[in-house]
């Protein structure tokens, strides 16, 4: 066991690095054994690291014993190993592995962790597509197996492609929203009061009181921008107790969250969120093209696709379109998921895009902090993004008015003691802003063209899983 | 009230672009007024945007009517206003605001947000050291009355670079991990078992079941690591149910936490840790010189020192340091508060550094899942890190090994059954590995040398507050 007994000045080579170019010498490599197969007096091992791997010999001869090639044999699958190799040209490309031309002949070798001799999965299971487990009869893994031995799917190469891309969306968030002037802000998980009403909140016991967790950093985003940060985003979790059991519900996601303060129109900040979004998806598909496949692979799915400007339909625009494919819906009525889905292919169909901003919802439909419109009492300053058919944002422009928000509010019935502190961030003069909240599980999902938002947290939570 | 009624083409100048460069424009500006002044035919306004202001002069004249001075002079004070007026060159320079050389001469005055007349504190009083407040009976304001109207506090030059020098700490320290070949994650913050024991835990009801609240990302992080995305690292909130009523406690705090496998020792990822601290602290030296300095004006300090590479004491040598200075210490005590702030000042005295890291501690302080030393049984492979002799970090190289983690925890006497899936994680091979968390609003406080870390938290938490 590794305690940190010495520093020895071994270097461990990367399986990403054994090519052509280190022909003939010797390495040391620490990898897991990916599979072991022993033929005779020689046995078959295939090293990986991450999504690389590269086949390993090792035959009795000059720098194998009898005793070495057996050891080898009964190492543990998922074991961690130091080998000492000799890095060998192959005539025949090894189309097994990532590392196609060259092998590792075995010299020496160290178990370094020792996995138990059965495992709850089969990687090689896990990374099979769907199509090839139902035609081909082949064992896929289900998804309760997969999420109860989180440790193991993450390893797959599906799994390593997938949250290395999710770990590229929050960098390309920030990064766009800091070229932007955006300030990063952190805002308290435990509140005292549950803003929105009461429901779906999650009850804390703190001391000898009660708390709730926050649904939304919104009443903290909007008093920074009451505090003159002007552009403020975070990262962060959102809690909703929700018993909702669907494949885009959690109890538990992470919120990439904007607010801004705007000079004349809200419009002047649904382009700025459009544009991030826009940066993203470049960001994206630049750097990120190899994840992309490598989901691909299990996942097929078509290119994803946006346009610039992006497309801004208002809700009565959907409307017509939705009524013209045969949907009836009165004009202050909500989308329903199926016709959300429904809509987003025929904008597909009409405009090419995945992607795209529906502007203007009924009034009645959406919060009471909520803009109404200047103009159509009916609607409102409102919009949602929506990725493949699904909602990924919403926002609005926000009442920064405390007379025109008390009346909202009575209008929604809500008791305005419990939100007085959320009305008196507004008394001491307030810009003009407007913001929304993107779900980044929704995010990756709806890129990557997966189909159940588990898939896309690390360690999922819904009504019915906590663990691990 | 701006409710988007219109997009006008109207350009509105920022306050801090206002120089002698624009003298004789007319301008239009949106600003806070921050105070305001009558006298006969005039009145003198000071308008505010963030840190930045300018004087302007509603005059009685060609441009403005006695009516309009006398509505400008009526404006509350913290309200939002548009303005137009022309930019002159002043003949003195001004030295109460940041645009010295230039003031506004008003030409109109719409109000796009009113403040109501009786602010609950002065913005002029809560950037006065205080010093000033103490020698010169001048007012000063409370932390209480701070943070009970945080929206006010948040605008003052003070507050703004203090959140703005916050932002870039985060910042950094993503730019940093990110090239160094990090994955960020995000991790659960609603967990289904207490992980250490149970004591400090804040607890939700989780639909019809009892849940927690995450003290902090531990075994997440180190299931990546076990799922080998190799070097990993988080930053979101972390929970703390202390009844502890210090200057540097909070129930709630931002956690930046990094997990890393390492090779042979675990000072790989001490010295991996402790560069990106020495990153950190370069980039605010380099790109928030200006926040800096603002904070000092209220908040004198000397600046932060720090030695490259990091000094690294152990400690059994900083045991022989507080000894000789007469503080009484048996080999396998931990460091008190007042012993820690000693250590800082006789480190600074002899080293010359605000920072260090403090190694090899006694394994009897320190948590069961640590990995004790490999040839001093009293001793652990862990460490602190201090800022000006307060502790920033916490970290150790983590038992990999599962037989010797249950072994340690039943010497803790740690119900198994509760442990079950930490100790599970580690079956399936896991590579050494070690990390740590900071906290972000020690690291801000610590650096600025502020007092308290309320000062640091926009909306903190402790055992007596909730709210806002």
């Amino acid at each position: 066991m590794i305690q940190s007994q010495e520093k020895p000045d071994r270097v461990l080579v990367r399986i990403s690095d054994l090519t052509v170019q280190k022909a003939d010498e010797v390495v040391w490599v620490r990898a897991r054994v990916h599979t072991s197969r022993a033929k005779g007096k020689q046995c078959f091992l295939v090293l990986r690291q991450q999504q690389f791997n590269v086949q390993a010999l090792a035959a009795v001869g000059d720098h194998a014993s009898k005793q070495m090639v057996k050891f080898a044999a009964n190492i543990n699958k998922e074991s961690i190993i130091d080998v000492e190799g000799v890095v060998r040209k192959v005539n025949q490309k090894i189309g097994s592995c990532t590392q196609q031309d060259v092998e590792l002949h075995v010299q020496k070798i160290y178990v370094i962790s020792s996995a138990e001799p059965r495992l709850p999965l089969q990687l090689d299971d896990a990374v099979r597509p769907e199509v090839e487990g139902e035609e081909e009869g082949r064992a896929t893994v289900n998804q309760d197996t997969r999420l109860d031995n989180r440790v193991i799917d993450l390893r797959t190469s599906t799994s390593q492609a997938v949250f290395r891309f999710q770990s590229g969306i929050c960098h390309l968030f920030r990064e766009t929203l800091i070229n932007k002037g955006f300030v990063e802000i952190q805002t308290p998980k435990i509140i005292s009061a549950a803003s929105e009403g009461g429901a779906n909140v999650f009850t804390v016991s703190y001391f000898k009181n009660n708390a709730y967790l926050a649904q939304s950093p919104q009443l903290y985003k909007q008093m920074c921008i009451c505090a003159d940060f002007e552009k403020v985003f975070c990262i962060g979790p959102v809690f909703r107790a929700e018993d909702s059991n669907t494949h885009r519900h959690l109890t538990e996601f992470v919120g990439l969250d904007i607010e801004m303060a705007f000079n004349y129109h809200y419009h002047e900040v649904v382009e700025e969120i459009a544009d991030t979004l826009v940066q993203i998806f470049k960001g994206l598909q630049e750097r990120f093209q190899t994840e992309i496949q490598t989901v691909n692979k299990q996942f097929p799915c078509e290119p994803f696709k946006f346009l610039e400007p992006t497309l801004r339909l208002e809700y009565c625009e959907a409307l017509a379109m939705l009524r013209e494919a045969g949907i009836e819906m009165g004009d202050e009525e909500d989308l329903s998921t199926p016709n959300e889905k429904l809509l987003g292919r025929l904008v597909k169909e009409k405009y090419d895009t995945d992607f795209y901003i529906l502007d203007k919802y009924p009034l009645a439909v959406r919060p009471f902090y909520t803009m109404p419109d200047p103009r159509n009492p009916k609607l409102s300053n409102s919009y949602d993004m929506f990725m493949r058919g699904e909602e990924i944002l919403s926002g609005a422009q926000r009442i920064h008015d405390p007379q025109l928000l008390t009346e909202r509010a009575l209008h929604h019935g809500i008791d305005l003691e419990k939100i007085k502190a959320y009305i008196d961030s507004f008394r001491f003069g307030a810009p003009p802003h407007a913001g929304g909240g993107i779900g980044l599980e929704r995010v990756t999902m709806l890129f990557l063209g997966l189909h159940n938002v588990r898939q896309t947290s690390m360690f999922p939570r819904d009504p019915k899983r906590l663990t691990p």
